[in-house]
Parts: structure tokens; sequence; C-alpha cells
């Protein structure tokens, strides 16, 4: 967790999030840093009241943020303009299949090879039950949806050092880790150990409770059984006919579980963000940019890189170039802007706000991530290893792998997510060409699935500190920078209102994008209509 | 769990079953009595070697357990007949759509009224990923599979008497139980309770984990925090723009969760036979039958009802009934047999084995179970209370409600399973006609889903007990009858061998019958093979 309230570089921010236990952590950082849940989207008609008439916005960006925004103030009555640096409209939501192209600063190039049908998600890839605003526009836009399996029994947990290197059934820890702390309480129970008031009638149901929970036998131990054989899987499993007799598995020793810190990432599924149920766009998450860009397309102007950003009492103006027509700057005006560009892209772009919004502006970090994923000439993780979907997490820097929710049990090809890298390995990874990355990505996840070497057909990777448009992943906040900063970036500053999913609290997230898009609309009109 | 050793009737041990802690005591019930799990299924040609040219079996019943055994004998080589008592094949693999017609046991008829697209399987309703054999013949059958959601954590824990009857939210009790038991056992550790030799080392890595894993604070406390409310969630959910800020959820104290019983339903999810991921046929349980069924059509006699099954030196004579016929007894002759009719039905059959194995079909009693699904007006669960997939869990006799994994977000209307009664409940169900029985679901879910009384248009129900062609859900084996009886029904006698879910370790999940049908044609096989 965060240390709350000290000052801290982003250096030594993002090397404590690194060097310290693995994913877990770091998904907890996150959501220590922007309390990541449920959101507080409510449906309907996010505007009332009409604009006076000509009433224009400009939108820059073509994100979620931008097209939410101006999905809405289009539908209330404003003149909408979205300008957006890219070929192509949704920003982060994008996902890469056979034949996209993408090249990154620093000039490498990569061409997807995936086969039809196969895709990987360099951005998000997955959506919480309780992220509504996605949900909503995902039904309302007709992207259709399919669960994302996020929590898969038979997966792994993995760390280097412990035993001996070999991955673990997530069944097998979960259940062996239950059953040893429930013994370990019952036994504190039964002794009378607990500095508790308590009756004999609590005892009783505590007792009873515990003995549910870890599959503890009549004596409170956690043993090998076929009770607990029912739990973490059998050595022989049961069958039919004659010969069929089950027979039970050896738990791991409840020390060297503890020692092996396997479960530092045993709990990752029971963060809000991450429960069951989840769910992905069927093709790709980046259908839903898709779709919203298919809804705004008269809107959007492509290829428009802003060079400055200025507000006077009149509107407006917004200089770009336009990046298939050489150096001439052209403007776009209008009444009122909504900016949803990356506060690190921003922060290089002169705008005419006050000392206070550039100040936010300039004081929010961008995490680096790296994704790479890869192609496999069979679905050796569902053939060989029985793994539907889900992901395994390791303490190695790729921290996970993730398989595939769709076309199960399909005998073609697969593509895995092998690799999501955060902090400073993440630095590390994006110092790398492409090539190399994923040439470090595969042999760490050989660790785990040794089939990888023989079965990697051709892989992409991402690396998001270099990407041009947004030079970074998602926008760090600590507690720290949200006292100081965060309304002064979110409050309107004259003409101008900001928006994107730094301009929330559920960083990193699409549903922070599209809250914040909603957030800033409303400022807006109120504004508008005030006038 | 089942008493080890003690002779007990069956009425004991239904009433021992249904007056306890409710359905997760239920489940652990028939795993403790059939140590349900992983399958030792292997893939690949079941029979190795030709029999005689002319070898011939009937197989007795068209429900799983006989289907495979006839594929796979007849891609052995064997001329095979299958004779079935219905006029369908599938046995209690089904699915009921608009306009399925079933009559029970007592003469009452229903005809489903669902909607197109919509389904309510009476029987095997999800598919364990260990349960290899299904889900093999479900690829070579081209059965397309889709994720079945079992655990949600936005869906509901209930008891009657806790909470003042409401229900409560699976991610508010498993992330406040986690954090209660590992709050106590972490002051037992930090106050040198435990009767352990444990070094600070040990200590100071247990309580890590324990941190971790129930979410406490530097104090080793789980207390109201956007920490824990990351797990359970938020009472003001993170949001984006001004006013954004999270506030942090009160947790339920831990003494009245732990009383309110609602934990004894928490950990069915943990049981291998319900662990992610999970599985359903688009479109119906029944789409399994259906595809045996189209790829045996030309073994398969339907409406025969078998009356007498005779074995002598030379082969074996299935007296049988033809239910559109008459009364005149027709035979069918082979040189083997293999019979998969439930215990149930096959005691009433003369049918001329040794003893031990006449002993044992009569030993094995037959669980009533009643499944309540019912079509509603809107899709409420999802509208109102985001819950998509998943199972909620109540101690009422209906122990659950089940929520559709396919078409969720669409607008249209959808089947609920709202009631699935085991033990003396059931018994109590199957006495009332349907209309009382659905009647009665509808009144218990109310309890958990107000919106049940304004929306619920039409339903279908099933009480297994009155199922003419089984008379019952599945057979229930205590250790103490394996012990006495299982090898001897497994066992082939002369040119008889049994199959079905009856004779397996898996009881009352598909994968038992399909692996007893493969272990039966296995000894029948050598059997002839040797001759």
């Amino acid at each position: 967790m965060m240390a709350k309230g000290l000052p801290m570089t982003r250096r030594q921010l993002l090397s404590m999030i690194g060097y310290a236990a693995g994913a877990s952590v770091m998904y907890q950082s996150m959501t220590s840093l922007g309390y990541a849940a449920e959101s507080p989207y409510r449906s309907g008609k996010k505007l009332q009241g009409a604009p006076k008439k000509g009433s224009s916005v400009v939108v820059l960006g073509a994100g979620l943020a931008g097209m939410v925004a101006a999905l809405e103030l289009r539908d209330a009555g404003y003149k909408v303009k979205i300008l957006e640096y890219q070929d192509r409209a949704g920003g982060r939501n994008w996902s890469w299949y056979g034949g996209t192209e993408y090249t990154e600063l620093g000039g490498e190039k990569q061409v997807c090879e995936f086969d039809e049908g196969l895709y990987l998600n360099p951005g998000p890839w997955r959506i919480p039950y309780h992220h509504y605003a996605v949900l909503e526009y995902c039904k309302r836009l007709n992207v259709k949806l399919e669960p994302f399996i996020q929590m898969n029994f038979n997966a792994y947990l993995h760390a280097q050092n412990a035993f001996d290197g070999k991955p673990q059934r997530y069944a097998h820890v979960v259940s062996d880790f239950r059953g040893g702390i429930s013994e370990l309480l019952a036994k504190a129970v039964n002794t009378d150990k607990l500095d508790m008031p308590v009756t004999d009638e609590d005892k009783e149901i505590l007792l009873a409770a515990l003995k549910n929970h870890g599959a503890l036998n009549d004596e409170y131990k956690y043993v090998k059984s076929l009770d607990t054989s029912a739990r973490r899987g059998y050595a022989k499993a049961p069958g039919g006919g004659l010969n069929a007799r089950p027979e039970p598995s050896e738990p791991i020793n409840f020390k060297e579980l503890i020692d092996s810190r396997v479960w530092a990432n045993m709990d990752v599924h029971f963060l809000e963000e991450f429960q069951n149920t989840m769910f992905q766009p069927v093709g790709g998450m980046g259908k839903i940019g898709e779709a919203f860009h298919r809804e705004l397309k008269d809107l959007i102007q492509l290829n428009a890189q802003v060079v400055e950003i200025k507000q006077d009492d009149n509107g407006v103006t917004i200089s770009y170039k336009d990046r298939n027509g050489g150096e001439e700057v052209k403007t776009e005006t209008a009444d009122w802007c909504v900016c949803t560009l990356p506060l690190s892209v921003l922060s290089q772009i002169p705008m005419n706000v006050d000392r206070k919004m550039q100040d936010a502006i300039n004081a929010v970090p961008y995490a680096p991530a790296v994704k790479v994923g890869t192609q496999y000439k069979r679905r050796f993780w569902e053939e060989d290893e029985q793994i539907y979907g889900g992901i395994s997490y390791t303490d190695l820097p790729i921290t996970q792998i993730s398989y595939p929710s769709d076309n199960m049990f399909s005998s073609g090809k697969g593509v895995l997510l092998n690799g999501y890298v955060f902090g400073v390995d993440a630095v590390q990874f994006s110092a790398m060409p492409p090539k190399e990355r994923i040439a470090k990505a595969l042999e760490y996840s050989a660790q785990i699935h040794p089939q990888i070497k023989e079965e990697a057909e051709n892989s992409m990777a991402m690396a998001w500190s270099r990407v041009p448009w947004t030079l970074g992943c998602f926008g760090i906040w600590t507690d720290r920078k949200r006292e100081e900063h965060y309304d002064n970036l979110c409050r309107m500053d004259g003409r101008i209102v900001l928006a994107g999913e730094h301009a929330s609290y559920i960083p990193a997230w699409m549903e922070g994008a599209m809250l914040s898009g909603l957030a800033a609309i409303e400022q807006l009109h109120e504004k508008a209509m005030a006038q």
C-alpha cells in the first residue's frame, strides 16, 4: 500500500511499486491510488434543457471520454466537432488484428500477423459488472458482450523461488491456504486463546463456520482426505464402473505455502474491479471505440494534431496541423472546449488556463506499462493443461498470462496475453526494441508453459510510454496529489473543461474516462445554460 | 457431512440432509457420498481390437451412458441396437423449450410456454472444466459450449432469520468473513497465542499473508476504509470529474455475520465441481443428448418399454413392449447387453443376474429433487440489481436462484431457475401438483426478489421422483453401501453389464454416466475378445 501524505518522486513511486511483491501489490496500489470500483453512473438522458441555438463545442480527442461527451452534447442540441490526432477513433480502446500496423516512438513499426478471428487488446481488456456507463453505452451502441473469465481455479500461481519454480494450480493454493488459516484459528478458538469475550455458543458457531470454510475434519484439522480433495482436487479422480474409487491428494505444507508467497496474487479476484462477472466485447475491446466512431463519424476529424488551445470572452480557438497536410496550421473555433488529451501530451501544448489548472496538468505522471501478446499454433493451455480462460499470476516481470475467453475448445490457434508489465520492469521493457521485448516475455512465459517455445508463431508488443498520442498508460495519482490538484484539474476554466481517465477516481479504466466525460459536460452545460 | 459406517434408512438420510443447514450441506453431502470431482477420462480410441464379426450388443436406455457406450461399441465394430422407453433420446439430459410437453406420474401434464430462445434445464445444467468426457464428446459431436457463470460476487446469500430477511451481496459476505477471520488469527499470532513453534520470520510472513488476504490495516484490523471497500464495495462509488471522491462502506459486524449462517453457502464455489470455469451448451443442456441422437439415430428404437431381461449361454433376450403398439411383447436378442436403466426402474424388471448384483440393484435409493423455472417479462435481476449470471443461495426450501448465463444485457425476457429443492423439502414439493409447486417456489423466491410477483409470466416444474422413466434424480450412495454393493453392481454378470451415473463415483453428473458407460464397455469388450 502507498504511504500516505509523503512527498515522493515519480521514480520513487514506480520503483516502490515495481520492486514490491508483484502484480497483486501493483493492483492494490492502483486501487489504493484510485479507489477504482463501482461506478456512480446513472442511466438516461444526461443533459436537461436545450442550449442556445447554434452553441458549439470542440472536443479534443476521440477516445472514450471525448466520444461520450460528444455524443451527449450532440443529443442535447450542441454543434459538436471532434479533433483526433490519430487516423482512427477509440484512443486506448483498441484491438490489434492481422494487418494492424503500429509505429511507436523511436520509429519501430510492427505489423500484426494474427490469423483471422484472433486479436490482442493492447489497452483495456475487461469490464467489471459495476462499470455501468461502459455497459450501458455498449448496449446503446449494439456492442455485443460476452463473459471475460478472470478467475480460473485451474490456472496457476507461480513464484520463481517457490516449489522449485513449478507453478501451482489456483485450486490447490486457495484450498490449502483457507484450510491452513481456518485450522490455526479453530485451534486458537478451541483453546480459548482469543482475547475475546465469547460465549460457548459463539465459539461453537465460529468453529462450525471455520470447519465449513476450511474443509476441516471433526478434529478441526485440514488433512489429506477425500473432503479436502473435493476442494483441491484428487490424486486419483473419481470415475465410473470398477476401480473408480478416488484417492485423496496431499495438501501443500502450510509453512511452505506461506513461505512461497504465491498467496500474494491469490486474492486479486476478490478486488471489486476483478470480481465475477466480468465482460468483454465479442471480437475485441476495440469494438466499443469502433461503435462510437460509427455513431459519430460525421463529427470526427482524424489526423488533427492540436498545437495550441486558446480561449477568450468570445470562444475557444484550436490551432492544429493536418498530419497528412504538411506544416500549415489550421484553426477550429467553438463556444466551448472539452479537452480529453492525456496530461502527458496536454502539458506540452500551450493553453491559456489559470495557473492552478496548469499546475495540475503538469503534476500527474503517467504509468509505463507493457503488454505482449503471441499467437500460438495450438491452444496448448486448453489441450494440455485444461485451462479455459482466466489468468495465471507470477512474480516474474511479465506478472501474468491471460488465456482467451473466446473460442474455447476450438481446434485452431489462439492468442495469449503473455506479459503485462508494470513499474520499473515496464521501464526496462520499454527501453528494448519490440523484438527484444517479445523475446523476453516469451522466455519468462516459458517458465510457466514450456510449450511456448515450440508453439509461438508471431507476437505484438505495446509499450505505452512509447505511444505517440498518450506517452504512458494512465495518470498516476497519489492521495497527496489528489488533495492538491484534482479539483483544480476537473473544475472548468472559462470555456475549457478537461476529461479523461486522468480526471477521475477510476484511473486506467474506461469507466473512469466515460464518467469524467459525462461530469465535464455537466459543468459545461450548466455554464452554457446560465449565460 | 455423513456419519460414516452407521446404518441408516433412506428416510433418515434424506431428512438429515434436508433438515441440515441448507444447500451447501446438501452439496457437501453429495460430494462426500460420491467424491464427485475430476474425471479420470482419457481421450482417443476407447476399445482396442475388433470383435468377432457379427458380435452384437443391445443397449438399454438412450441416456448419455447408453449412447456413449453405443457410439464406442459401434466404432469398434459391434452391431448395436438401443432400446429407449421415451419418445426422445437423452434421458435426464434435457431442455424444455416453448411447446415441450411433459406428463409426470399421476397424470399431470405441463406444456411449456417459454418464448423462442428461452429454455430451462430440468436435469443437468452445468459442466465443470474437469469433466473431460463430457467436454470431449461435446467437441466431437459439435456441441458448442459457452461459459456457465456459477460464482457471482453481486448475487446474494440469504438466510431467513438473518439481517431481517434481507439478502446480502456475496461480495459483502465474503470480504467481511475473510477480513474477520484474518483479523482474529492475526491477533492470535501477534499475541503469541498459537501453540506453535514459530520463528519471528514465520510470524512476520504469516501476518503479511493475513493482511493481504483479509484487507487488514496496518494494525491488522478489518475496518471501514477505502481499502476494505475496494473488496466489498463502496458506500459512494468512485466517479469522474468533481465530487467524485468515493466513500467507504460499513462492514457487517463479524459476530452478526457468523450468527447469520449465510456463510453456509458461501463456499459452494470452492468445491471442485463448482469451480470456475464452468460451461453449458449454447441453447440448452439438451443439445448434448440431441447431438448423440443425431449421431446414433439408426441404432435407436424409441418407445420401447423393457419388461424382461434374460441371458443364457448363447446371448441376451430383451422383451419389450412398443408403447405405441398395445400389449404385444416383442423381443430383441444380442450377444451382450449394456443396461443403463436407473436402478429405481431396473429393480422392478425381471432379470436373471446373480444375487449379488440384484441385491446391489435393490440397495440404492434415489434422491427426490425438484426444479422450478419461470419466464419473466423482463430481466429484472440484471436491470434492477446488476446480477449477470451466477447463483443466489438461500436457506429457504428453494435453496437457490440461478440467473441465465446467456443473452445477458438483452432487453427481452428471461428464464430463472427459481428453485432447486432437495431432501425432505423435495418430497413435500413432489407431493403437490405442479401448479402448487410453482406457486410455492415463486412465493419463496419473492423473498429474495420482490419483483417476481409482478414479472412472472409462466413456469415449469420438474419433480424427479415423478418422472416415469427414472423415478428419482440420482442414486444415493453411502460409504457403507459402496463398500457392500458398488463392485457387485459394476462387475459384469455373464453377458450383462450395468452403467449409468448410479454405477459411478460421480453420481448425479453427466460425467459419471459417461465414464460408467465407457468402463462398462471395456469389461464387455475384454470378455468378448477373450471368447
